[in-house]
């Protein structure tokens, strides 16, 4: 778990926060038109940047995303474009060669190697990128530092989201200098429809080693973003990038030391903030459900057991209906297989007993639905077994949910 | 697959229709009282039976599977005892007094070996079996012959059922004689609220030997209830028995020859027929939704995509919504992980062709919108890469079963 004690939270912050970062948005017509809405957008650091990157496992796979992975590969970037209003998946051939076009103006627009861009799209499936419009409107963004960038460039990645997220923080190095670490993120798995791509980046004014880069990103990314995983559907398109170009003067990060440490806790608290952010503002929800597993076998029981529980439908209604239905929770870590003793488990609502050593307890059933009539909703499962610990997140299923999704249109 | 051609369907046929089993069932008020409700049944052999039985997988299991798991691996019996409104579950101690004392009665009202009583609970769970009425109320089935027999205990293991899911099926013996296999099954895994257990009984008149019995049956599920698992839950009481007595006459079956194919054959379709009527039968369900996946790499990979696509809550909202969303069809096959080659993709819509070669072609939208309009929907998907097929059985997601699982209390 990320510590935020020795972190910094910036007001406002976010993927162009940290030295060395500019970013932009443009609305180009890829999405249907709104107010304030971009969709398309561009990150870009003043200087090479070591990269890592975690992707969708899907077979079928978005050649954006083949592009990003083999930026990644070779380890150094300077620069992300991203579209919203068009996945760029499933169209044939045509998909790379737009892909690798994207990337081309990108490149041509912020005087960068082509191969050093990163390329994002997000939206409908089965439709070309509109090439004419990324060409005729990315010269039109306005790439720049600051926190309102930041802002343009989050806006830029958002679908179905009801508004952007971001964050930043700092903290201090061992020298004494100060190293920043920003991000934003869109649309969680299949929380959302329409292809339900989940994109975030993340850039660090830190100098990191890339390998370390890439350790200390899947380290976060297993503890955060594959968490939230709502409803085990995984997008064509996910990507999680990270950026460090070193602009902040710090000593260089490499593993083993404190100020691994403390980038690490860094990313690993951006991460979890923005993970949590999606799995709140999922389609259709009131609530935002965190489901803890401690007293496992082990941290990877914990943490199967925990999302199995936030991606149960089951346990997902019954907290839209306020409903204390221990029993849908006892059912969902038990399907996991994990080894368990039934009559050592307990289970707290907000903090409420409801279970103990396996069976109901007498509890007051107005105060736990008074809990679960709030907007977080904490639903903990001590099995009394390990010092196993594991937390997932995710949302209630509302009518909504269905109501949304039934009347998109490809 | 099971080939219909060789069996006649007995119309109103159950698990009471194979020579040598009576059944029967009352209304004992475990359950809330409604017309024409029963929630306390006994199925009993006049002879003894080979058993064979698959059960949930959940690390939290209802007592009464557990002394059901006993008979089955004992290999004999002559009876069952099954209660709907209450699953026996997470009750501590209590549980498997309880399930062992629903065995003694049901044997002392029989008059067989309590060993020989298979037992079993859904419904709420964390509520002890009320074992006075179970007491009380045994003693008044009436146990007999013929289909309506069969069909009261049908109805005696329904919980949100809408209605009594039964079938029989003869065939005729390498040497003339008649062989019946019948069954009834309710509430399918998590398609269902309120633990949703899934439940089946099937009896037969023929004369199989016990590990060819355990192996017909594991086939058939296989192909059959285990692809229909619609959201990924499993409850703590699902259990599928196979009892067979022996009283046609007919040739022992113990594999390897016409008679045990004949045999196998019948099983797998009233499997078949069972899982399918409960994926129709889904809470809040206007689809039943037919997922069809061929030309994979193996059969164990198209039965994974096509589970994957029938269970995609995002597929389930399409069908609801008339939608031909076929990324999303393409989204489910993908994150399974199986081995496909995006470009040879095709997908059909009640036989209607709406992506070649992993693209979009030019189809009647109204056409599909139309097929997608039938109470049966089918999503076929040929992936052109190998010889694997499987099916799955789900149903579309409707706001009604957000109503209704957010609705009930504990």
């Amino acid at each position: 778990m990320s510590n935020k004690r020795d972190l910094q939270i910036i007001e406002g912050g976010g993927v162009a926060t940290a030295q060395g970062f500019h970013a932009g948005g443009v609305f180009a017509g890829i999405k249907t038109p709104g107010e304030d809405k971009y969709d398309l957008g561009l990150l870009y650091s003043d200087r090479d940047c070591a990269v890592a990157g975690t992707f969708s496992q899907n077979s079928v796979l978005s050649p954006s995303v083949t592009v990003t992975k083999d930026v990644v590969a070779r380890g150094r970037a300077r620069a992300v474009i991203a579209n919203s209003g068009c996945a760029n998946c499933a169209v044939g051939k045509q998909g790379l060669i737009d892909a690798q076009d994207a990337a081309s103006i990108g490149a041509a627009e912020l005087g960068v190697d082509a191969d050093d861009v990163l390329v994002a799209s997000t939206g409908v499936i089965g439709v070309e990128l509109p090439m004419n419009l990324i060409r005729d409107h990315t010269p039109r963004i306005d790439v720049r530092d600051g926190d309102d960038a930041g802002l343009e460039f989050a806006k830029a990645i958002m679908t179905t989201d009801t508004h952007p997220k971001h964050i930043a923080v700092r903290y201090e190095a061992s020298d004494g200098s100060t190293v920043t670490v920003g991000g934003c993120a869109k649309g969680a798995g299949m929380i959302h429809p329409n292809m339900a791509t989940m994109l975030c980046f993340i850039s660090t004014d830190a100098d990191v080693e890339q390998s370390f880069l890439q350790s200390t990103l899947s380290d976060a990314v297993t503890l955060s973003f594959n968490q939230i995983d709502i409803d085990g559907d995984q997008s064509t398109n996910d990507t999680v990038a990270l950026l460090a170009n070193g602009a902040s003067g710090s000593p260089r990060v490499a593993g083993g030391d404190e100020d691994s440490e403390r980038f690490a806790n860094a990313v690993a608290y951006v991460n979890r903030y923005l993970a949590i952010e999606l799995a709140r503002d999922g389609e259709g929800a009131r609530h935002l459900i965190t489901a803890v597993v401690e007293g496992a076998g082990s941290d990877v029981d914990a943490r199967k057991a925990a999302r199995s529980v936030a991606a149960s439908l089951l346990v997902r209604t019954a907290v839209y209906g306020r409903d204390p239905n221990w029993g849908r929770i006892m059912m969902a870590v038990g399907k996991t297989g994990i080894s368990l003793v039934e009559s050592k488990i307990d289970i707290f609502v907000n903090g409420i007993q409801i279970v103990h050593e396996g069976k109901a307890i007498a509890y007051n059933v107005q105060s736990v639905i008074a809990a679960l009539d709030q907007p977080e909703v904490e639903l903990r499962v001590d099995l009394n077994c390990g010092d196993g610990f594991g937390e997932a997140w995710g949302c209630d299923l509302t009518e909504e949910y269905v109501v949304f999704n039934s009347a998109y249109t490809t």
